[in-house]
């Protein structure tokens, strides 16, 4: 992340006090007017440089859903007034064996994501969906299956391929017992796509509260992760744990609670995580793991299967004059869905 | 492990000063006549109160390959005179689902270590192969393969199931390029077991001295992990590491060694690791695992298959006496193989 300057934007400018306009589209640019952009904790994360400094004014949203607008001349995949989506990356290498194998996301050269990356087109800062206008390489423009709410859509960019992608990795199947640690934007997700591959699921929370959105969404339960008695009678129960808690936090309780050959496979933080006794892994054949949403190829993939299936998030539409109190919101972890600002009707 | 007593035994005292003698064999426990014990880095973790205080006397060694020479009424699998080992395990609760798919080593009400543990059986702290005797329960026991060495075979049942395992697990094999972090006891039976699965095999090590061993075992040369411009040469190589570094260290610079998805499996430290960057792992979906030698049936097969295919350790024959030494000298790395007690002769 290029550092230019570490001043937040004061709070008493307008919306528009800050450059938001974007590159006429090149050859092979789509433009899109954006309708609808998930609030992702990331957001919060990048702009308040909780993952080191950032250069303002930074424009956060990667999970945008519109409309094709304009495009560059080579543009073959879309046509004016296609419905598509743009998730966390814009652009990649393009040439190591990980792009090579449609794992753009896990680029050898670094990944180019959809905000506060450095743009290796212009050489500006990349900015995201918080905005009513976006322009992305085609490559990294996803169509939108017709029968997909333009809405409930954009959470799946996000928050949608990074549970959806590790699940598939790591088999979740019948017969498997998953545990989704943290019920918000992510982890409902991960509960609703857990479950719909088979598995049986259970939500581990501290928020006991959140038992019956659990259950809506096709958890068996919820296990509070506060309560030593609870922890203590799923030892060895798990074979797999989603643990989308967006920060570092101490992964001892957890590995107690997978079985032999089991595998917890962090999604919520990206930064560093405490130390950990090595016995706790090495006793079971376990593992600790990481996943960061998937590629363009999976995210397409991804986009049909839940369309197919009818598995959309649980959305809550905002006006961007609210994106304040949402994160807030967000980052109290009172939140079992997700917002989404509502763009037309922000700037209507 | 129970702490009865912190402190070492007196330097002067002869050999025989502390209790060395072994239960009257039950029903079916196995008297074996010890000819043989590797020395393994565990040996000195223990007696030296690395992993918490121990009760002494503390008998080491798990490595242990003999004859036997009397049993309990109900075993069956032996007679005497069978060349049989024993290794890391005596006893484990029998009934979990660990137990009964045939992974002890993962037992979850725990397993009963070969030295330094509790005894179910009699109450007492059980006593390794540092010994003229041993007892262990039959299940507990494997037969040796009759071209098998009984020096040669007797690191096999820690260093050899240790790598063995994990390798296996981890479905090494051919078009995989493997890694092997350190070249000692473990480290190079990795490298033979790897080479023999049909994988791409380097050693990691911090002694490029190490090199002419590394390629006579089969790895295909050694990357020196004190030198940034080898380290970065190998981004992203390897599929799988194997690492057998036997105390707490740093992963960051082995992760970025990881091609996607890939693995590193700690062997080595029984004991805490400090914390590691989770967009380390989250950046191409890569894990880090660990491994605890094997169950008793696939130590078994571990010893037919290495029997099998010659697969052997480099093994260096001592005195008891000269244990100090050996000792001394395992700490500080200069060893790329494994030193095995010649009982028979240190008791002549």
């Amino acid at each position: 992340m290029k550092a230019k300057s570490y001043a937040a934007p004061a709070a008493d400018k307008p919306l528009d006090y800050y450059e938001f306009d974007r590159r006429e589209p090149t050859a092979t640019d789509v433009e899109i007017d954006v309708h609808y952009c998930g609030v992702c904790h990331s957001d919060i994360h990048t702009a308040r440089g909780d993952w080191g400094e950032v250069a303002y004014p930074c424009i956060p949203g990667h999970e945008i859903v519109g409309t094709v607008t304009r495009m560059g001349s080579s543009v073959t995949k879309f046509k004016v007034g296609d419905r598509v989506g743009v998730g966390c990356m814009v652009n990649s290498c393009g040439e190591c064996e990980a792009c090579k194998n449609g794992l753009e996301n896990s680029c050898f050269k670094g990944t180019v994501w959809t905000y506060s990356s450095t743009d290796p087109i212009d050489g500006s800062d990349t900015k995201g969906g918080y905005s009513t206008i976006m322009v992305a390489p085609e490559h990294f423009v996803l169509s939108l299956p017709d029968s997909l709410d333009m809405a409930q859509a954009a959470p799946l960019l996000c928050a949608g391929i990074t549970t959806y992608s590790p699940l598939r990795h790591w088999k979740v199947g019948p017969g498997m017992k998953v545990g989704v640690i943290g019920l918000g934007g992510l982890g409902h997700m991960g509960v609703k796509y857990a479950k719909s591959f088979g598995a049986e699921v259970w939500v581990l929370t501290t928020s006991p509260e959140k038992e019956v959105a659990a259950r809506s969404y096709g958890a068996a339960g919820v296990i509070v992760t506060k309560s030593k008695d609870e922890m203590d009678k799923y030892a060895h129960y798990f074979d797999f744990l989603l643990d989308t808690i967006p920060k570092g936090h101490d992964l001892t309780p957890y590995l107690q609670l997978l079985n032999v050959a089991g595998t917890i496979c962090l999604v919520g933080p990206i930064e560093p995580m405490p130390g950990f006794h090595s016995g706790n892994v090495i006793n079971g054949q376990k593992s600790i793991a990481g996943s960061g949403i998937g590629g363009i190829k999976e995210t397409q993939e991804m986009l049909e299967y839940s369309a197919k299936n009818n598995i959309f998030p649980e959305i809550e539409l905002i006006n961007i004059k609210d994106i304040n109190q949402a994160w807030d919101n967000l980052a109290s972890k009172q939140m079992a869905k997700r917002y989404v600002i509502d763009m037309k009707k922000s700037f209507s």
